[in-house]
């Protein structure tokens, strides 16, 4: 079995389909999959599999019968922007939209907080990354519930059963998505405290990263237990095997991307899609086209 | 008791909050309530109760914690844009906006069938008006399965697993939408074949009518036991708490709108809003406010 076999079998371990026994603890952010992989080899490898991807992000596109909405959560500096530009590039754009979900503005609040996150859903042939999602609203807002007070809710909020009614809203949107031909796929990238640490340090060490750096960075960080909890409940009560989290080990950059692109090429492949062939009907008239065309006066 | 409080009660009867038991056939078009009212009366007092709906609107819009959803469904000539009409004019058109759902467009087939719905719900402190909606996908692609083929849904269509996932897609949406502050009321124009054979009639006969008459409306008539089916299923696996049915008899024009508006009326009244307070610090600095305001130089 060669080293990509190895791999995209190792990808199973990393896939939560039913939260229930969900533990984040069990979860090593240091895990490179023991393949004898090193940085420059996965690398290559990753390389090698983005055609692939492009491969399969144009049968897609050609059959738009299916989407494909990737979602991705991390704490800060876990690497979602890095993973969108190292894994996505290369894809044809027309294929593909990110979302960034900042804080919501106005007209946000004054919706439900699914508002513009269904709005954002990819149309039927189309990739769409979000770049945090509706689970901040499980998340953040979590971890500062006078967050809520902004919104228009009514009612207790941050009760237990509050929090259930959102996890539940969600866990019917992507239900919905998935019966609607969305292939939906969630991806935590799992870092450690430690190495949150020394990609800070890196951001106020290096000139170049310096733009990245954010002052709120360092204030969540404090909150970094709580987050913990919040992503640990947030995974348990909506992984489902249309909509599952993928717990990606993302100490290491290279080993986080070859998950979140090995994982992707899997659940395309698995949709078994094929050139989309013309009607036999319309076989039938390709051979007139064709004699209308080549007979056409110059 | 006098006449209003009558007819307030009379409302019970024709909201479904649990379709279990429910059949189209047990509600008659022809009720006009028994109240001894007539034609002109009941104009009266629909002129009487726009009062109440123009204060109790007032409030939602200054509260901005709620909104409400209408849905107005209905046969052809059932008096859908009747009621709009003369139950919302006179309500202050900020706060109210009515959303009419034709035959999706390319880029609505493209996504799923809740998109444009979920676009349009209302936010805290609106009014938004359906007329037609996310029911129209359980209904007319039901009675016409053919339409279903120009969505670009994977799968099997038209089973009933298909159409329990819709149902249940519908059900749950309305639920999140109440969990967010939205009371929604979803009014069902009962009127008989005969009165649709009148209604059809009159816009052929009247002349400031015919602009209303479409073919397709007789085309549709054909149809009409298939679309009873269809409104029977869809109203008894939707009826719920949070989101009833309200099953208007609709053969006379004048009762039909009370109904509608006696329902809106009450529901709104249930929230049992008051005009919104400053808070007690702000309160403190309105005198000085008002003190600058009466000294500022003319």
């Amino acid at each position: 079995m060669n080293t990509l076999s190895r791999f995209l079998n190792a990808l199973d371990s990393y896939k939560i389909s039913d939260g229930s026994q969900f533990r984040l603890a069990d979860h090593n952010p240091d895990d490179d999959g023991h393949l004898g992989l090193d940085k420059d080899m996965g690398k290559n490898l990753l390389r090698q599999v983005k055609g692939l991807l492009q491969d399969l992000q144009e049968l897609l596109y050609a059959n738009q019968t299916h989407s494909l909405l990737i979602i991705l959560q991390g704490m800060d500096a876990a690497g979602k922007d890095g993973t969108i530009k190292h894994v996505m590039s290369g894809v044809n754009p027309q294929g593909v939209a990110v979302t960034s979900f900042k804080q919501p503005g106005p007209t946000d609040l004054l919706h439900g907080f699914l508002w513009r996150i269904h709005a954002a859903a990819p149309q039927a042939g189309r990739i769409v990354i979000f770049n945090r999602s509706q689970y901040e609203d499980v998340l953040v807002s979590r971890v500062h519930p006078d967050l809520l007070k902004n919104g228009h809710v009514p009612g207790a909020l941050n009760t237990p059963e509050f929090w259930e009614g959102r996890y539940s809203d969600i866990r019917h949107l992507e239900h919905y998505l998935s019966r609607q031909g969305t292939v939906v796929l969630k991806f935590f990238l799992n870092i450690s405290r430690e190495e949150q640490r020394e990609r800070l340090l890196a951001r106020l060490d290096i000139p170049e990263k310096r733009w990245k750096f954010s002052p709120s960075d360092l204030h969540e960080r404090e909150y970094w237990d709580d987050y913990a909890t919040a992503y640990q409940d947030a995974i348990a009560q909506t992984a489902r095997p249309h909509a599952p989290w993928i717990i990606v080990p993302a100490n290491h950059k290279w080993y986080a991307r070859l998950v979140v692109i090995g994982t992707i090429i899997r659940a395309l492949h698995n949709l078994r899609q094929v050139t989309p062939q013309p009607s036999p009907d319309v076989m039938h008239q390709l051979d007139d086209y064709r004699t209308r065309l080549l007979q056409e006066k110059p």
